[in-house]
C-alpha cells in the first residue's frame, strides 16, 4: 500500500479501462465506506451516491453526457448527489418542520459530497484503480433526475468512473503553486502571473495552448454558459421550489 | 506512513490543538501541492485558497465564524474559495470575453475546491496532523469577503483547521451505508430506515438524540436558514452580478 501523499501525487485521470477486467465486491465496498468517512458539516451527511449497475442506464447517461466512452467502459459508475431529502425527511419523520435554505443547500451539500467523492476516488487509486471525475452529467440534468427518480431536495452534482486501467496517461501540469494559494488576502494576478500560469499550463492541451480549453468551456457561447440555463432551473426544481423544506 | 484508506478509516475532526507546537514549513507546502493534484474541471482548477497567517486577522475570522477557538489555535488555517476570477483574468488577458453561468460556477467551482481541501485535509492527517472544517465562515460571508480582498466571481467556500492534535477525540458514527448508497435510483426512505438513521447516529450527539443537532442547524428557523438571506445575497454579488463575466 503507497502512503496516502504518494496516491494523491500519483493522481491522473485515467479514461480507458480494460473492459475484460472486474473489481472485487469488497474493494467496492470498501471504497463507499471511505467516502462515508470523509467530513460533514453538522454530521448531517448532506449527500447520496447512486451506484449505476444497469447497463442500459449507465448507456443513457453516457449518451446524456455527450457520449463519453469511459462512463460505459468502467467497472463501476458512480452520480454523486447533494441531499436534503433525506435530512428533511428526518426531521419530518420526528415532527420538525425543515428550514428553507436554497443557497446554502447547495454549498453545504456540494461540499459534503465532494469531500466523500474524493475520498472514493483516492481510495480506489489507493487499490490500484483509475478514476475520472464526470463533469458531463450536468449537459442534461433535468433528464438526469428523472432517470434516477430524484426527489425534491437532491441535485445531482458530479459523476465518478472508477475501473482497472488499460494504461496509465502521463502526470498533468498544475497552475504555479502561487497562482492557487494566496496568504492573508487575495492577490488579483497581473500579465506576468497570467502570462506564466498559460506557460506552466501548456502541455495540458494539444494544441500547446492552454487557451484552447478555457476558450471552449468557459469563454462567451462556451459549454459552461451553454449549460447554465438548464442546471439554473434544475436547481430551482430541486433545491428552491422542490425545497429544502417540503420533503 | 500509513496506507490511504488507513488515513480515511481512521478519520475524527480536532478541535483541541497543541499552541505550543508546530508544524514545518516543508509539511504545509507539502499539503498545499497535494491539494494542487486533485481533479478539476476542464483543466482549469476554479479555486483559490487562503492561508491566514496573521493572527488579528486569524481572529477577526475566528469570531466572524462564532468564536470558534480552535480557527485561532490550529497552527494554519485555510480558506477555500470558489474562483472564477481567476479564469476570466486568463481569458481577458488573451483577449477573450468570459461566459457569464453563476449557478454552474457555483457547482464546478464548490467540486473543484473540495477535492482540493479533501486532499489537503488527507494529507495532514497522513502526516500525524489533526484536521477540522469550518462552515462557520458562511455566518457573515460578507465581512469575510471584504477582510479577504475578494474580486467579483471569488466566493468564500470552507474553512479549514490544520494543527498539531492535543488529544484524539472518539471515532464519529455515519449513518448506515444503505441510507447513503443507492442503487440504479434514488430510494426515499421508509419509517423503519428512517428509525434506524437516528439509531446508527445517536452517538453522535451529547444528549443521545441526533434530532437535536439536526434541528439546531437544518430546522425552521435554524442556523442554515439565519444564514441563507446574507450568503444569497454574497452569491448575487460575487458570482451573479460581480459574475464570472466582468473580470
Amino acid at each position: 500500500m503507497k502512503p496516502c501523499t504518494e496516491v494523491m501525487a500519483d493522481h491522473r485521470t485515467v479514461r480507458a479501462y480494460d473492459r475484460e477486467a472486474s473489481i472485487p465486491e469488497a474493494h467496492v465496498e470498501t471504497m463507499l465506506r471511505m467516502a462515508q468517512r470523509a467530513s460533514t458539516d453538522a454530521t448531517a451527511q448532506l449527500y447520496s451516491i447512486v451506484r449505476i449497475r444497469d447497463l442500459e442506464l449507465r448507456q443513457r447517461i453516457a449518451d446524456l453526457a455527450g457520449g463519453q466512452r469511459h462512463v460505459l467502459d468502467a467497472q463501476e459508475f458512480f452520480v454523486f448527489l447533494v441531499d436534503f431529502y433525506r435530512v428533511s425527511s428526518l426531521l419530518t419523520f420526528r415532527g420538525e418542520e425543515p428550514g428553507h435554505y436554497p443557497h446554502l443547500a447547495f454549498l453545504f451539500g456540494a461540499v459534503d459530497a465532494s469531500l466523500a467523492a474524493q475520498n472514493l476516488a483516492l481510495a480506489a487509486e489507493s487499490m490500484g484503480y483509475g478514476v475520472a471525475f464526470i463533469g458531463g452529467i450536468q449537459n442534461h440534468p433535468r433528464e438526469l433526475c428523472d432517470l434516477l427518480g430524484l426527489p425534491p431536495g437532491v441535485l445531482p452534482l458530479v459523476g465518478l468512473c472508477v475501473g482497472v486501467p488499460r494504461h496509465r496517461p502521463p502526470l498533468r501540469p498544475r497552475l504555479p503553486l502561487d497562482a492557487v494559494v494566496h496568504v492573508d488576502r487575495y492577490h488579483p494576478p497581473d500579465r506576468t502571473h497570467l502570462a506564466a500560469m498559460f506557460e506552466a499550463m501548456a502541455p495540458i492541451s494539444s494544441s500547446g495552448d492552454w487557451l484552447d480549453v478555457l476558450r471552449r468551456y468557459f469563454a462567451r457561447g462556451g459549454v459552461m454558459e451553454r449549460r447554465e440555463e438548464a442546471f439554473r432551473r434544475v436547481w430551482e426544481e430541486q433545491l428552491k421550489d422542490g425545497s429544502t423544506g417540503r420533503a
